[in-house]
């Protein structure tokens, strides 16, 4: 390795300045952490990707999607992922399934209609093809079940003893409608921070048939579709009464909020008591020492709408007919007071900071 | 595994019904040649994916980009490649490279102007950093030299001992000029076909490397962006005049030909001493038995264009500011003499048939 003092050469990431402001842990190899959605690997993604890509990457957001515009009016959301779950097939849902709906999700968070994903494969030589099968006919199904075509893919094979099975990398396009613009920088003090159900499923749905433990009850993942939901939010709140969207994904509800506060440059306040987790999930956390808080989920979104569109938007969810939405409630508002922190109110009355967790808590969860 | 007779559940993959009419060689599970973009990786998409993506996938192409008609007069073309070349480095080129010259040959091919890429990776613990920031700096110059942006993208870690240091997925959109349609259905018999340059250099310089051979001379890859040439291709022409393009990877010279026979239903006749095989590449291929027609390549392409059109296209190419198409001449014609079959007029003045390869000559060239 490389550092500093030594020259560089030809590498544009900058390795010795690494140390400061922002350390990258002193970290000189990839860790299962710059992977988990967490500080780890936002560090990565600013110290090493933003500055080696360079030029080509200056118009990156921290969002899910990029937009691109097409400079006749239209914009597309575009946005990609990998998916390297283990098992493949877990409670509610399997590698497939995720694969789809994960980037669906992704586009529908910048409020796009997806049109259309690509699907790339990345298979271990030994691989059953009747497994291989259910994940391809998973895919389908999830894709007819939200309207989005399959349109061009690659199929690459590695020798056995690499890759792990089956890894699916979907890269996803959709419209986003005239008017639209979810972002952060929409956010304003007041605003309500709703989540759209209970939290935590699917990373223990994953956890509880990886380390073969049984929580008394059934816990399935939570993977579905959020686009139709996302659509009857709109219609329910006036014209930008939603301001942004976020999935939640690795890093669960507390990476959620903290990247928007952290984008918005505003604080977000929420009562612990008022996130919705599940008996189950709660009970797998306590044995586990895993915080609800930073589950990753696959079929959840937390929204920040403006006060007068929180009610409406809250009914529009949890009688949404496609069901993802039972549960939906406000948790908490943005404000001003704490500039870039979240702050949860405690079980005790007392106040604590939600950070960014450093890596995952349960990596291979999508 | 379920055979057939046995309940197949929820696969829509007819494992029983592969045994007729193109049979999947009676694999039970994924071989290497299913990667290698011969007819194994055919009967894999004709036989699994596409019947289990189902009406998902309704509107695939065997093509190398799908065509995606936003219904306002804009076409998008959206492809995906994973680059899983072993090793990471290697002469003339790298994984970061590959990664999106491939990608915008992709568009390129469909003669659309590539405008956005997104970038998957799948990281293995352990990976020095180091590495990972030379192979992203690789993608940032090549996209800068692209001319497209490295629009979103998304890491996953996978356990030290899975995945093999670094796997890049990258998916492309691009924007296609009104009035281009480029299809093997628009091949007409008396159409000429253009290799734009000498062919087999980019996989016998990683199997230089890969097995430390050395062949005398230094062999490098020809990794480089098409879409240049594509547009002075095009300028060059009369409207209509290119009727189909296809950049030359896996499989080769040889498969291109033969999925375009394929595709068109016509045959394509040429001549093997017209093809343009460097000396060193003929020597590797002589030592180590490999078809040079079958060798990958990552900065090549084939065009069918009409006759009228030829001479223009190859001057166009020869002459690019780009370089790119440095010996691009023709080699054969369309014809309807053998429908569905390429035929090379051999050195000997004899005829043979050029077939798809089964899978891939070497593995992990891309």
């Amino acid at each position: 390795m490389k550092r500093k003092g030594e020259a560089v050469s030809d590498t544009a990431a900058d390795l010795g300045g690494w140390a400061c402001p922002l350390p990258l842990r002193n970290q000189e190899r990839v860790v299962l952490g710059h992977g988990g959605g967490g500080k780890l690997m936002g560090e990565l993604i600013e110290h090493l990707f933003l500055p080696a890509f360079g030029a080509a990457a200056a118009d990156a957001t921290a969002t899910d999607s990029a937009t691109i515009d097409l400079g006749n009016g239209t914009r597309l959301a575009f946005t990609t992922d990998s998916f390297v779950v283990q098992p493949i097939f877990f409670p509610g849902g399997n590698l497939g399934e995720l694969a789809v709906y994960g980037t669906v999700n992704d586009l529908a968070m910048a409020g796009a209609t997806p049109l259309a994903l690509s699907t790339g494969f990345i298979l271990e030589e030994g691989t059953e093809l009747d497994v291989l099968g259910r994940v391809a006919a998973a895919m389908g199904n999830a894709a007819e079940r939200a309207g989005v075509r399959l349109a061009t893919g690659d199929t690459k094979v590695v020798e056995r003893g690499h890759g792990d099975g089956i890894y699916v990398n979907t890269a996803g396009i959709g419209l986003i409608p005239d008017g639209v613009d979810l972002t952060p920088d929409a956010m304003r003090p007041g605003d309500v921070v709703i989540v759209s159900g209970p939290i935590g499923l699917h990373g223990v749905a994953v956890l509880s048939v990886r380390e073969g433990l049984e929580f008394g009850t059934a816990i399935e993942s939570d993977t579905a579709p959020l686009h139709e939901l996302v659509a009857g939010m709109m219609t329910a709140a006036p014209p930008g009464g939603i301001r942004v969207l976020r999935d939640l994904t690795r890093g669960g509800l507390g990476a959620a909020l903290c990247e928007l506060s952290s984008a918005s440059e505003l604080g977000i306040q929420f009562t612990e008591r008022d996130v919705p987790v599940p008996e189950a999930v709660r009970a797998a956390c306590g044995f586990l020492g895993l915080d609800p808080l930073h589950v990753a989920n696959e079929g959840k979104l937390v929204a920040v709408v403006s006060p007068d569109a929180a009610d409406a938007v809250v009914a529009a969810m949890s009688e949404s007919a496609v069901g993802v939405g039972v549960g939906a409630r406000a948790i908490g508002t943005v404000t001003d007071d704490h500039p870039g922190a979240v702050i949860a109110r405690t079980g005790l009355g007392t106040s604590r900071v939600v950070d960014l967790p450093l890596g995952e808590q349960l990596p291979r969860i999508c």
